[in-house]
């Protein structure tokens, strides 16, 4: 139980959830929609927006990015229809998922128009996102508005930002508008996206039984909606990657230090053990790239030191018989095995590129996927969760059960003295180093140039060992955590869907671990049933620019 | 008093430098050299190789690297030629200021034969550095060598390495020689060179009264005697740039993770809180770049992952009437008050690029240099010194007076709690942001494009608070440590020499600070007379390129 508080004293966390949401609520309706939704829903209600939006509504917000950067640079759609368009899809979508902790009617209004009057001017767009409505996970600094971090505690207690969290600043400085927050879950530790102060963020095609993934879940389920096409999450275990693959949208995990992350957290960068980063979550592969290429252009190195000044590189595919282009599987990873819509799908996309011409693919081989959870797990809380459990004391809000599974029940994560700190940095860096030998193993050692050749040019493997979870069961997060350990780029795209005719559940009779066993009690053909299913592409450090390229390659051909 | 142990089990640390010394000899007899030193050594004993040496000889090691490159490179001189004549002037210059650990004449000139051979079968080079003799810092290891890293219970109790460290691999590669290995302190962590395995480095400039400098003191003194061309050095405080000064050579701290460290230590790259560079010292700046182009084109990220991806780049510097070159000049930094020699060859230099078109000169701010020490000497030694202790410990030796002060009479070094770690983790990036703000500043913001415009280009500073220190007394360390702690490139170059008769110590009645005081109670000008005297000039991180072309424009113009 919470401890008991005079509210006039220190508000208690439901007292704070309530004056939140209302504040959420409130910002809904200045939007001015009057959209209704169905008395019945389905339990898929991904469709439901194109159903009681209007037609004008929908035209715009089916249209890519690509296509709405087109029509806002030429001056055939205006910047004003356009953020009112996204912020009336995000509404019915906050509805039907609540995947926003607010809108901002107002802030978004006044830029469309300040953009609107640029244009019609100049006759030229701002920059190269003029006019495109993004969304923002919440931790992500907006300024002068609340910065919760998933804590009841810190809406208040947490300063609001004097200004926008720098790449905030670069994206907006490109012409992008921010129209809306987006839900993260509590101790933003979770792989859904549950929290006291807003709730549970719901996946648009399953809102009753499955999770939008987390943390960075109200992007997820938004962005699949359909209320943003471009938005930007975090990720220190999987929190981008995860949400895009239940929701089956893109999201990209960059390589540490590319992307800024000057006003998310009081941390500042380059201090943490294993680095949180920020990065896009989109409807297409462009748009992510897109983020990628305006966010590298600001230079951003020179006021947030902890950055690497590498450009954003042009790489091309071209693969040729003497030069194949080679792909590395990894099946399962020897300690749980995924589900079978996973297992299909991925055998389905490796056949589909295996035969394409000058694509090689062989079999990554698995290297020590329970000691990278050891390492990480045991370097994302290196107090034992102590600060987390002191702000939830600070509102009495109760701990929810997946933040009392990473804390509490998970092995790794304990109280940390110097001497053992230590020791798991150096495990980390020994395991960088002995993974990349490992990588380098797929090629062949080169005596002549001193280097290793023909090496696997990209990793292709499971997201999650299922698809989107039942709330509150996502608890293996080696898939996505071993590239965060790794600080390896990796990037989710949806790759087809579940179908419980198709994806039996057979009668396993062995299992690979305990947690194997398990997520196979999870499996549940009837539920799963149509859910989007992502896989993860994953390069080399730094090599950002790569991985999208062969995943363009690849969705170019197949 | 070291514990009292049977010299049967344990080596008593006498014994062990005993033993190293002789091997030590052993190696400088293996070069076959009969030179003799005259009986009466002048204190300067710079000059003294090229009185004995043969003609033959001084006309090799007076070569510049470029020449040397030249001839090896069209087969005017061989690979067997020049690698005798620097051994000999090694062995030389060991006699006259004990900077080695030894020679290693067979590896040199079976490496030199093949490379002859190579040349004569094919008439090119193997590679940009062919047939050129380097010299190599000794913790960095070399195969099947001991591995002492200044302390003796490791001479014998570290495992001898199996393969060269992975820079000097590169530097093989291109057609290097390792003809020598260099002298190192007791902990690495003084910016002098005594060790109780090899006794003191002294300066080849005052080879009785004054230290060479450190921690890469055999460094500077064997390259300022010209017994090597070019070294690599490590620096975490200064230690390429302390003895590069104090023995009138160049030395380049470059920012961590551009030279691979693998096989230097047990410690994985990427682990430790301050970064251990390495970096090359050698007789002139062209020698330098040399190294690092070299260096960085081996693309070594892929075996060590710790390194940052960033090809060496072309950087040109022309300044305009527009677009001037500035630099910002640190003339003391408000803790302690350079020597007036350091003071005096600083405003020389200053004088004479003021005088340069298009050259603008500014102050540069001192930002809290006694903050940076405080959080970088928190950092040095997260354990207070005791795993340094127990090594010391192991073979009895006594801590030498430069080790007792780092370790146990600095306020700084004292064992940390894992929260007190972290504490100094974020306190050095929250310095970093604040100084990279205060660079930014320089200049003025430029609300257009979002962007610092007209910043100083570099910053040109003391190295040291003085010349060459008298032996155990270099206890100032922040004119290096500070850029150790940005992790900024910083590059060491020679600009002048003390002179009693200018640089005369005034009465100062006013200090800074209490090591202010102390420091000029140290000032003599006749035992300092004729010293040389280096300065700094730093970059931004990762502007390691731009140091160089800024330094080689003004050299070339003044």
């Amino acid at each position: 139980m919470p401890p008991s508080k005079s509210a006039k004293q220190k508000p208690q966390w439901k007292e704070i959830a309530h004056e939140a949401q209302a504040l959420r609520d409130q910002s809904l309706a200045d939007v001015g929609t009057t959209v209704q939704l169905p008395l019945q829903l389905p339990t898929n209600v991904i469709n439901i927006p194109e159903i009681v939006l209007s037609e004008a509504n929908i035209r715009i917000t089916s249209l890519s990015p690509q296509q709405l950067m087109d029509l806002l640079s030429n001056g055939r759609l205006s910047a004003q229809e356009v953020v009112q368009a996204f912020l009336e899809r995000a509404v019915t979508a906050q509805k039907l998922t609540n995947c926003l902790t607010e809108l901002l009617p107002q802030r978004a209004i006044f830029r469309a128009v300040e953009l609107d009057n640029h244009f019609s001017r100049s006759s030229v767009p701002v920059g190269p996102l003029h006019g495109l409505p993004i969304s923002v996970k919440s931790h992500i600094g907006i300024a002068h508005r609340p910065l919760a971090s998933g804590y009841c505690a810190l809406f208040h207690s947490h300063a609001r930002p004097v200004s926008d969290a720098l790449v905030v600043q670069i994206l907006t400085r490109a012409g992008a508008i921010v129209h809306a927050r987006t839900t993260e879950p509590q101790s933003m530790m979770q792989l859904e996206c549950a929290s006291n102060i807003y709730g549970v963020t719901t996946n648009p095609y399953s809102n009753i039984d499955l999770s939008s993934g987390g943390s960075s879940g109200g992007e997820g389920a938004l962005i699949a909606m359909r209320g943003s096409v471009l938005g930007i999450g975090s990720d220190v275990g999987g929190s981008i990657r995860v949400p895009a693959a239940a929701c089956g949208i893109y999201g990209l995990k960059p390589t540490s230090f590319r992307v800024p992350t000057t006003g998310w957290s009081s941390t500042p960068p380059g201090a943490d053990p294993i680095v949180t980063v920020l990065g896009p979550m989109g409807v297409n592969l462009e748009v992510l790239e897109l983020f990628m290429r305006v966010v590298v252009a600001a230079e951003s190195w020179k006021v947030e030191p902890a950055l690497i000044p590498l450009p954003w590189r042009a790489v091309s595919i071209d693969p040729t018989a003497e030069k194949p282009l080679r792909l590395g599987i990894i099946w399962q990873d020897e300690v749980v095995q995924p589900h079978p819509p996973v297992q299909r799908v991925l055998r389905e996309f490796v056949d589909k590129v295996s035969g394409l011409s000058h694509v090689e693919v062989v079999d990554f081989p698995v290297y020590k996927h329970d000691e990278a959870w050891a390492i990480v797990s045991s370097l994302y809380f290196t107090d034992g969760g102590d600060a987390d459990i002191a702000v939830m004391a600070q509102s009495g809000e109760p701990l929810l059960p997946l933040t009392e599974w990473i804390i509490k029940e998970n092995p790794g994560v304990k109280k940390l003295s110097r001497s053992e700190l230590e020791y798991w940095l150096e495990e980390r860096e020994e395991f960088r180093l002995e993974y990349s030998q490992h990588w380098n193993k797929t090629g062949r050692w080169d005596e002549a140039s001193g280097s290793w050749e023909n090496t696997v040019d990209a990793i292709i493997c499971p997201v999650t060992p299922g698809v989107a979870t039942r709330h509150n069961t996502a608890k293996y997060w080696t898939y996505t955590a071993v590239w965060n350990l790794l600080d390896y780029p990796a990037l989710t795209f949806p790759a087809g869907r579940a179908d419980k005719n198709i994806d039996v559940r057979d009668n396993r009779k062995r299992f690979l671990s305990g947690l194997d066993k398990e997520n196979w009690q999870l499996y549940n053909p009837e539920v799963f049933h149509d859910m989007p299913v992502g896989l993860q592409i994953i390069g080399r450090r730094f090599e950002d620019e790569k991985i999208i390229a062969i995943l363009k390659f690849l969705e170019n051909k197949i």
